[in-house]
């Protein structure tokens, strides 16, 4: 699934193909691109498919798209506030819905009545309302003559003051993005929706036919669908703009779009920025979340109630492993490599051509510098400040109420990211939170988190010796989880208003680790933002370079902000089979007969129950050339009427390359068919009502 | 399950136990120790149980002991050749015999006449006939004027030549055995059977009921029996010495011995080698547990197929991490590290008040030097000549080939190890075993091994990029699998025939491989070999204080040799619950019942026909408090009169701690009851005459 983060690795011959199509200095000529709304590709759809992007339908898209803060996308369905996504982006919520008694996870869920649509409890969802250019108030307040240090400073401080600024002004959710590496500045503006109720969820096993043998693969049949409601003021929340649905079908080389929040793409990286992922950063992850990946499929084995509780966490583990161990097989194919060092000599030797871009090269070795300091620390700062030395949801709170206490007397601007004033409504809903924490399961991710610290720093390390204070790592987690005061919400809450002298008498045992490793942790945070600020300097003037040789368009790496994608609806070619653009119902079937039924290839009692009833010429999922990565999940696409014909919830295979490098000779994207979900509602699960709602756009009264 | 190496974590409360009763430098009160037949422990047996441990008792129960050389153990059952081990331990060799069409480890296997017995492919039994203490014999030929280079090859001369000599004297498989990590040396001589024929294997599901989770774990209800004949000149071998079975039951508190291989044990190292397991040996180790764990799961997921072809590499993986991390984990308590060092510094301080052991300090240190000396290479040493970057058969093959080629013409006490005369017919068996090797999991395999070869040494390391000759890992592993001319076993005695030239020009690009790595591969084991020479010779120092210093009887760590170990059948006390010792085969129903009959914890369906027919009250499995160690799988349980109780299959949670310490607080090892095994031939395998042959000793005429 995709969720976040997604890439993977593919046959060298894939990666041959995509590497002919790779040409990264001159524009865009295939169906690549995560284009910024406003800058959308207008020439290209034009000369491509002779297409006239209006601005009305893109505005009329816009509006319509949603965000999942916790990592997706989703879109409006109705002006009564139906909110459709992928049931592996409401998964978090439907769990945290759950109890030993009640798994909405693994049984579905249908609210018949709005009384019966159950709140989150911390979902936020977002729309993009308003966008403004602040590249220049951003870099005026960063000047060359600043150190480094005073630069992260002046840096962090403008854009804290434009977002509250933006807030104060127009009460909207206000965040300034850095684009291009830090070739442009953006102030996004979202109307944003906390009030956010379940409406409806198939069964697991049919939202994630197939499991994780199937996930990034094609053919396909998940019912990747989850609704929701947004609410205002204890009502369906009025919506303007909202997607009208199709039933019409799709035809092989139809055009559509796709609107969503594509989460992290390294398409412009420098070549020695490749490499420090591929020797750095993924060996780091892989090997962190292969650890997990045992430790909680272990633990979930013992009992159907541990496996409830550890569901998702073993999801978001086994996606992110599938997807990174995509992408850095990927790093080590030498052709990718020949590619990227190419395109990179081939711009620095266009580059020298002109006095303009005389810093360029150096801005190249400034980043590769960058990198190289950050590697010896980079193992601590990810256990320290990242956290993974303490994998415990009660860490976390405890970190945010200790830290939250000395920043929040500082200025907004100085403050650190998440503690600014625009930031304080998302940071409430989640410290606050009433989703359900389970001692047993926190005591197996911290003790283990403990032994990893160890692992990684060493036994001897003072500070590790520091943390441990004599005690086994299960001594210490058993001690902390049982002895802090934090698992109560109104407990957090009082301590959210103490000072941090009255925060230190508490003697909390896991606050008080959270303040033990304090200095050290922001340290390194300080340290890497440094790196980070090094880095977007120097990029600055590699995108300045970019944009003016660029002949075409040109799009940013993907930022978990709005993007417009295009492509066309086409199967391809696998191993000299056709492997056709849609899959149906019966297929699905067949699927599950080829094996056994078994999990994860069990289709859900109410899917076989229903197997006569349905028609088997349904269409399933589809697959179309737009540009896509992990948090486009959830994605809406539309037809050239801006009707919503299907939603994004995967890639297939060769499409995980696309974190370096785009190709659509054989890389797509995976949806499930509008009328795949329709059929589900009124076949199977008696949900009628709610199909009508999303045909007529309108809640029937009721 | 135990198999091989068994060691494991524990409360904290359990090990604060260990520590108390722990003290080396002592002779042994409890129950302790893995005693070599050589120096029994009989006047602790009189004084503890009032039994006479009488020379002609021992000497029937040796004999009717058994070593599975793939790392396990057995016992004679009939004067026909029966003998019975664990399920798990023949599961490699049900495996071997399985088919897509007749999976033997799933369904399960029952001979009913000796033509249905089925020759397994490489398994190849021991027993035990003659011990020599050559201690002066090596050491006559290791003197200390020599450098450590001239001692690792006298070493090797010496050993090598001992065992030639004394094959060629008696016919008999003979071993030079290293004790007391290079204290004493023993000359062991074994009569070898390798025509072993499968008789009965009950299905995995009972034979491993409860899986993973319930590895490690009591009570247990696992029928972990496997049942072979030995064959001599194509007929059942004629045995004087096999274990008379007995269905009167035990009580608590009986005595009991075991007789059986533990595998290794680490309870007299030192403290510096006890930091080098835990910083240096067990994390790279834990790495690629859990990293294969991954790798092997995820592919079984994606069909039967692939379950069958991965399963027994994957409960190797799983036991391995199970029983390593909880050996980890046990290091990194305080307390124990703690009663090490005491133990150590007290024994120190003994060691320095007489001038006869002056050189004990100096070979602590000498150890710790060694230890430290070989950090910086490990990974390096474990991945090129332990092969972890060749993860695949096919190159171990090639590798055997290329270097049987040039070690077979040296004199036989200058060739590596595995060469050497004296283990000509183990080393032709594993090389032309026409067990099956599957292309697709090796190819999975391979390309893993090679990726974590570039995580480990780097992308950019000369060797590396040498290796990978400008491909991409899974490239170069297609090229090598499809290329290999080893995969056939015919080829492979062809090969063995020809000279290094001849070999050459064969161009095979898996041999070509292990060439390209021989050189660097073999610097690093001679580099390995010399650090273990140097420690051998500090251990003989330490050693010697030991026993001058020692009051009563000391046993050397376990070596993979036949030791006897004894006990009380015993209950125990956790969490405030009384454990009784035995369990029942209506206990089993009950656990799979609790489970909703789910895998792992789903019964075979012959076991769930039969839940009427079976005797509920039938006890199951039983602990008792005797010194195992994995590699004691399969050893059998006797009581006083030497008749078979019961046959040893695991430890359970608080007796993983035993690689490092003793304690039967709480530690127990768990058998199968004899009754339990018999009850199922008879009520549900129709296997009465198995059962008949067992009770009588005697094959019935048919």
């Amino acid at each position: 699934m995709r969720k976040k983060k997604g890439l993977f690795s593919k046959s060298a011959a894939v990666l041959a193909a995509a590497v002919l199509l790779y040409s990264m200095s001159n524009s865009v000529y295939s169906d690549e691109g995560m284009w910024l709304y406003e800058e959308p590709p207008k020439d290209i759809l034009k000369d491509r498919y002779s297409f006239d992007l209006t601005d009305s339908w893109l505005e009329h898209l816009r509006l319509s798209s949603v965000r999942f803060n916790n990592g997706g996308s989703g879109s409006f369905a109705s002006e009564d506030g139906l909110v459709v996504t992928n049931h592996h982006v409401g998964a978090g919520a439907l769990e945290k819905l759950s109890t030993a008694q009640s798994n909405l996870l693994n049984d579905g869920f249908y609210a018949r009545t709005l009384d019966e649509e159950l709140r989150c409890h911390d979902l936020e969802l977002n729309v993009l309302v308003r966008m403004e250019d602040v590249t220049e108030k951003v870099n005026a307040a960063v000047v060359p003559e600043m150190s480094v240090d005073e630069a992260v400073k002046a840096r962090r401080m403008v854009m804290s003051e434009l977002e509250a600024e933006a807030l104060k002004t127009t009460g909207l959710r206000s965040d300034v993005v850095t684009l291009f590496q830090g070739g442009r500045y953006m102030l996004y503006q979202y109307k944003r929706y906390t009030d956010v109720r379940l409406v409806f969820a198939p069964e697991e096993q049919i939202g994630f036919f197939g499991g994780d043998p199937d996930n990034f693969e094609y053919p396909r049949y998940n019912l990747d669908v989850c609704i929701f409601r947004v609410y205002e003021e204890g009502k369906p929340a009025h919506i303007d703009h909202y997607l009208k649905w199709t039933e019409a079908g799709l035809t092989e080389g139809d055009l559509v779009f796709v609107s969503g929040h594509p989460g992290s793409t390294s398409r412009l990286i420098t070549m020695s920025e490749l490499e420090h992922e591929r020797d750095v950063l993924l060996p780091y992850t892989l090997e962190r979340l292969n650890r997990l990946e045992v430790l909680y499929t272990v633990w979930a084995a013992r009992s159907d109630e541990n496996n409830r509780r550890a569901g998702q966490s073993i999801m978001g583990v086994q996606n992110g492993r599938k997807a990174l161990s995509g992408g850095y097989n990927g790093l080590l194919d030498p052709e990718l490599l020949k590619a990227k060092q190419t395109e990179e000599k081939e711009f620095l030797a266009q580059v020298l051509k002109s006095d303009q871009f005389k810093n360029v090269p150096a801005s190249f070795e400034k980043i590769a510098q960058a990198d190289k300091d950050s590697r010896k620390d980079y193992e601590a700062w990810r256990l320290l400040e990242g956290g993974h030395a303490f994998n415990s949801s009660y860490f976390n709170i405890a970190r945010t109420l200790l830290r939250y206490a000395d920043e929040v007397q500082k200025p907004n601007g100085e403050r650190l990211r998440e503690f600014r004033d625009s930031n304080k409504v998302s940071l409430e809903l989640g410290l606050f939170s009433e989703a359900p924490i389970y001692d047993d399961f926190e005591l197996l991710r911290l003790t283990d988190g403990l032994r990893f610290l160890i692992l990684k720093l060493g036994y001897n390390n003072p500070l590790v010796q520091k943390i441990l204070d004599n005690k086994s790592p299960e001594e210490l987690a058993l001690e902390l989880i049982s002895g802090t005061c934090v698992k109560s919400v109104e407990k957090r809450r009082e301590i959210y208003a103490m000072t941090p002298e009255e925060i230190a008498q508490l003697k909390d045992p896991m606050i008080e680790l959270a303040r033990l490793v304090d200095e050290p942790s922001r340290q390194l945070r300080t340290f890497y933002e440094k790196q980070a600020e090094i880095k977007k300097q120097a990029h600055e003037v590699i995108a300045g370079a970019r944009f003016a040789l660029s002949q075409g368009s040109v799009y940013p790496d993907a930022t978990f902000t709005l993007r417009l994608a295009f492509g066309a609806v086409k199967g391809y070619e696998e191993g000299g089979t056709h492997i056709p653009f849609s899959t149906q119902i019966e297929g699905m079937y067949r699927h599950g007969e080829e094996h056994g039924f078994k999990p994860p290839f069990k289709l859900p009692q109410s899917w076989m129950d229903s197997r006569q009833k349905v028609d088997g010429k349904t269409p399933c999922n589809f697959v179309c050339t737009a540009d896509i990565i992990g948090g486009n999940s959830g994605s809406p696409v539309v037809n050239r009427e801006g009707e919503f014909v299907g939603i994004i919830f995967d890639g297939n295979i060769q499409s995980l390359v696309w974190d370096y490098i785009y190709s659509d000779r054989q890389g797509r994207a995976v949806s499930v068919c509008s009328e795949f979900i329709l059929e589900g509602l009124r076949s199977v699960y008696g949900a009628g009502n709610l199909a009508d709602e999303i045909l007529t756009g309108k809640r029937a009264e009721q």
